[in-house]
């Protein structure tokens, strides 16, 4: 994020141009705002996400007073230049409710309880971490953590060899079960030895040529 | 989506609020629009992304002229119901310039070539069937399949005995240098076995309670 263009940015009448704003890692869409040419002049020299506040009409350095600063990694600027995206690291939570997103109610204004299919490695991850914190009775997860690491490695070798069965099978619905078992109990491990999903990621990205 | 609740959206003075597309399964942003009441109302019925045209002044059905229809799996709104989220699936490209997404520049205006890391996974899926089909020389993968499945589903086995190996000496660098391999391969055989990560993700949402 060295070099800029910001004179490609279409800012509307107002001198606004509307901001996504997304966690890198997860791909959570945790807010919508607006910003003006120095908001994004902003964020580029400090690295943090500057919005520019309609209701106030003045700069808004996201976090400032509520310490949820948003760690900018990347700036993206779709295909007619009227449109931004932020991608977003240590951001805490980025709705003024305490949720992690602004966009956690439905159309029904439900709030919905599920994660999405994207975002479920990392969901479940946090809510390994949440079982081996509390143990809370009845849990699978709470249990193997009693049990200590060894059966957690355990696990994942005896998940690992029924995914081999399953894929010598060719049974596609086998496949997909024990496929899942196998990621589950790697996603255990991972909290277990205290690996970040982060790094994973990071790792796979390097593979990707 | 049955029930919904319009009139909880606030609408600027022009009667619109801003859209971000979103892929649901990958994370990907593919694009942010506008939408008018009609334009919501019209997507919950019908099912397909409706947004409005500013510049043609008109209700648009995307894809309705290029076949790039987005089907929506839900739609959420923000905290003070002034943006609104759609999640779609089975959406082809959303971008006139035939990319899948609009936001394929960084703020340099240069083409971004990596993904990022919250769709990692289905970016090597996509690039793992690639190298099934063209089979380009030097190529890692391209080399296992013509090896057969045996072997595609013997690197799982391998991949997660190192795994293994790697969590009981509990070094940090080995476990994701090894796990990511066991990813890794266990995509290339998802991919040979035709069971798509989607599934996969949808059974890992049933381990999330």
């Amino acid at each position: 994020m060295t070099e800029i263009n910001i004179d490609q940015i279409r800012f509307d009448e107002k001198g606004l141009v509307p901001v996504i704003t997304q966690s890198y890692y997860s791909g959570k869409v945790l807010m919508q705002a607006y910003a003006n040419r120095e908001a994004i002049l902003k964020t580029v020299e400090t690295g943090f996400a500057t919005y520019y506040s309609r209701s106030r009409n003045e700069l808004w350095i996201k976090g400032e007073t509520s310490g949820n600063k948003q760690r900018v990694v990347d700036i993206r600027v779709d295909c007619d230049g009227d449109s931004v995206l932020y991608l977003v690291v240590d951001y805490g939570v980025a709705c003024h409710t305490g949720k992690e997103s602004c966009f956690y109610r439905d159309i029904d204004f439900k709030e919905k309880e599920k994660p999405d299919p994207y975002e479920i490695l990392h969901a479940l991850y946090k809510k390994i971490e949440e079982r081996k914190e509390k143990r809370p009775e009845g849990s699978y997860v709470a249990k193997l953590f009693s049990k200590g690491s060894d059966k957690i490695i355990q696990k994942v070798g005896e998940e690992a060899v029924e995914t081999v069965i399953a894929l010598k099978n060719r049974d596609k619905n086998e496949i997909v079960y024990e496929a899942s078992d196998l990621v589950f109990h790697l996603l255990i491990a991972l909290v277990d030895s205290g690996v970040k999903l982060e790094d994973i990621q990071e790792e796979l990205l390097k593979r990707y040529k």
